[in-house]
């Protein structure tokens, strides 16, 4: 229900944006063409600035508290147990068990036993209420993530969040301006930025390799049929199948960050650059039904639903500096697993799926001097090439966690460095890697999309979530204390 | 001139499209919001009908008259002396010397030289006047195409023209009423729906093994710098740099049709599906001028040239049936070629490029019984499946002519098939594989691309060239005699 609410206002403003220029309104409209759908920018309260590069004071330990101890909220715990200063404090989960079950996990590695909070989807409210708590993680289903990490910060803690942080424009508001007002960190936990091969194209891309970065793509193609229809007590179900309910209600790139996150870090945005129209088109929904019939046979209600999630959405976004994003979005086909993580600019290409592969044109400017052979824009280097650059422009950050995150595991390791940097930058006053405006900009898609998609594919105008400070830094940058960037050999 | 004055008129018919439902006026606009872009559809003079399934009298041997002797159209000339059937009766060229090397070509095989057409850029009209001549062969630089096209069908020929067949949405309106009104052939030269990949992937598709296809993408990322901007004389140069010139003048997807063209036949377009709506978002230029730079000096004039193109255009593309199309365009960045050709459904998926891969569901019907080893849809098939579903699948075209296809060559033999095909449906009185609709429907893209980067991304409306026949036929067939098709063990 209070989603479709958010849709009917959205519609509302789209007409009133369409009449726009055409009519001679100019209320909500803008854009040259009087055709781009513009939501209206929140003002600030008076006393509320923005929060970039926010730091807050150094915490030799980093009290933590878990909500949702599901597949990522389980796992999310056992990492933490591997990263020095921390302590866990309290373990929230509708379900007793989950609770008991990362305790035990805890007790059993040594440590001491949590505080336990369950038994109803209120349980996490007096647990961030509590006073010896530094950061909330929030690892429970979607529609969740804002309403604890708004509460969160209110009771003073900083906050991680799943991804997408937000499942409308209304709700990215709502982090941005309870961050700035509590001047508390909110990130987003968007961990395939920390994956090897997108940290070093982000590497390379910031030292000139692709030139001018002109296109970038990302994508979550990951068929989750069997999870998204496993009801209760079958194996990789989601809690009350949350999952499979937000594909039946929403439509448009509902979970569009793991493919946004690198690529809007490689472009910069809100750090010189920023998203600034949206287009989205999807298909009809096939797949789903498809899959229900099979499964659960013709007339079962899992067939007959009528799902508004059509099987596969593309997003195409351009940036106020000239550049393009593309974003898709299928989770309902069988298709081998992709985030796609592309780049193309002027002097060089990098794509991670289907194949992997980076070109270089033969006179790189960047590379010169180094003994890379055989370079061209036509084809991939060959793989020794391949290996050399992806040593030679090893990202800082893996380069500083990426050995123990081996070790410690989680999507290959990724997880890990997301967690271990986090820890890092509060209990050395750092800013943290990701800010509340990434998590805004990312979650976004989610309602935009699904309004483009609404207006037949109309174009959308991205709000400004830092309102007007998207060109104040110039660049993603990964924080470190002096005795670690000396270590590492970096100079700034 | 004339390409500004087509885009000028197309912005006055959107504004009023924009201004449509919004404002109470319905004058060209449509769709269900009153922001789609709609172009008007001209009326159809009296006695006039759609050409779907034309067939003309069988001839035994097909003269042939060639425009154009650049880089496609030499090579055509030459491809031609291996098909059976044929007679080369003109060859037409701005340059003598062209016309001279292909007579050459000829009389070395044997051949009797063809009548000479050559000395100005009118050299063509006089050429395809002649009565003894059965089909004019286009091969001129693209704004040409549809001009010696419409001229050689009102003189009672029929034409094959080279990609793409129209720069502009008029010229297809153009190409569709005379060959509707002439009743002659025109197929466009699209070459890469032969190509032995693509033509399997349709076999499959029609066969199921991808189940209801859902999405599907093409693209022309193909790096031309070095020819775009090859002065005369330079290796690989285009006459006159036309190909530069296009790019500096017009903006959108100017050169579509490679991608788009095996997909529309995999999605069935005007043969039970259409297109019905595009959005399209291109990059700033970056890539040219920064090339430019390199080759001339940054004061030449080459880098001081405003150049229309952005570096990358994505186009996306909705169906009637409720399916999309992605196509790209890029082609002054390095990058690896490719037209990556994806086409994914509800059983399973491909992809030809950056790296070529077929996944199946396990449990896919339409391969139940074949020996097929460890299907998923989460997978590409190990290599000795792919080959044998290759063997399996092979189009009957490519079992028609592959082989003699191999020998003669043209872009690995794609060339050649398309040829043999074109001259074997003549002589045989059958319907040719493409038709005026699909030149139109491809071609179209240059414009419609265009306008919708002109305002924004905004939704525009893809015109049924069909005029409401779209539906008639149930997909893409390729026609063969009946002692081919039993030779072939093919049975309707």
């Amino acid at each position: 229900m209070k989603i479709r609410q958010i849709v009917g206002s959205l519609l509302a403003v789209a007409v009133v944006a369409a009449l726009g220029q055409s009519c001679g309104s100019s209320t909500g409209a803008s854009g040259g063409n009087g055709k781009t759908i513009e939501l209206p920018v929140p003002a600030r309260e008076a006393g509320q600035s923005d929060v970039l590069g926010l730091t807050a004071e150094p915490m030799d330990t980093v009290r933590v508290a878990f909500v949702g101890l599901g597949m990522r909220g389980g796992d999310a715990v056992r990492r933490f147990t591997h990263i020095p200063g921390v302590k866990i404090v309290a373990l929230c989960d509708v379900l007793e068990d989950r609770v008991k079950a990362s305790n035990r996990m805890l007790q059993e590695q040594g440590l001491a036993p949590a505080q336990e909070y369950f038994g109803d989807t209120a349980a996490w409210r007096q647990m961030v209420a509590r006073p010896d708590i530094d950061l909330v993680y929030v690892c429970t289903g979607w529609d969740w993530h804002t309403p604890i990490a708004v509460q969160a910060m209110k009771d003073g803690k900083h906050v991680a969040i799943e991804v997408p942080a937000a499942m409308s424009v209304d709700e990215c508001w709502e982090l941005v301006n309870t961050a700035e007002k509590t001047r508390k960190h909110c990130m987003m936990l968007e961990n395939c930025v920390y994956d090897n091969f997108e940290m070093a194209t982000l590497n390379m891309a910031q030292k000139g390799l692709f030139g001018e970065v002109i296109h970038t793509e990302g994508a979550y193609l990951h068929d989750l049929r069997s999870m998204n229809f496993a009801e209760e007590g079958e194996p990789g179900h989601y809690a009350d199948m949350w999952r499979l309910k937000q594909n039946t209600r929403r439509t448009g790139d509902i979970y569009p960050t793991h493919g946004l996150g690198p690529i809007a870090q490689i472009l910069g945005i809100h750090r010189g650059d920023r998203m600034k129209t949206l287009v989205s088109m999807n298909t009809d929904q096939f797949g789903m039904t498809e899959y229900a019939r099979k499964k659960f046979g013709d007339t079962s209600t899992y067939a007959k639903t009528p799902y508004r999630m059509g099987d596969h959405t593309t997003t195409l976004i351009r940036t106020e500096n000239g550049k393009t994003m593309m974003v898709q979005h299928d989770v309902t086909s069988p298709r081998p697993y992709s985030r796609i993580h592309q780049v193309s600019g002027t002097k060089g290409f990098a794509q991670k799926w289907p194949s992997t592969g980076i070109a270089l044109e033969a006179d790189n400017e960047a590379v010169q001097g180094f003994d890379y052979q055989n370079l061209s824009g036509h084809s991939y280097v060959p793989r020794e090439t391949f290996d050399r650059l992806m040593e030679d422009y090893r990202h800082p950050v893996i380069r500083q966690v990426g050995a123990l995150a081996q070790e410690v595991g989680g999507h290959g390791g990724m997880d890990f460095v997301m967690d271990y940097r986090l820890i890092y930058c509060l209990r050395n006053g750092l800013p943290l890697d990701m800010d509340v405006y990434d998590a805004a900009e990312m979650s976004c898609l989610t309602g935009l999309s699904e309004l483009s998609i609404e207006n037949g594919s109309a174009p959308v105008a991205v709000p400004d979530f830092t309102r007007g400070a998207w060109n104040k830094s110039n660049g993603q940058r990964y924080a470190f204390t002096s005795a670690d960037a000396a270590a590492l050999g970096l100079t700034e």
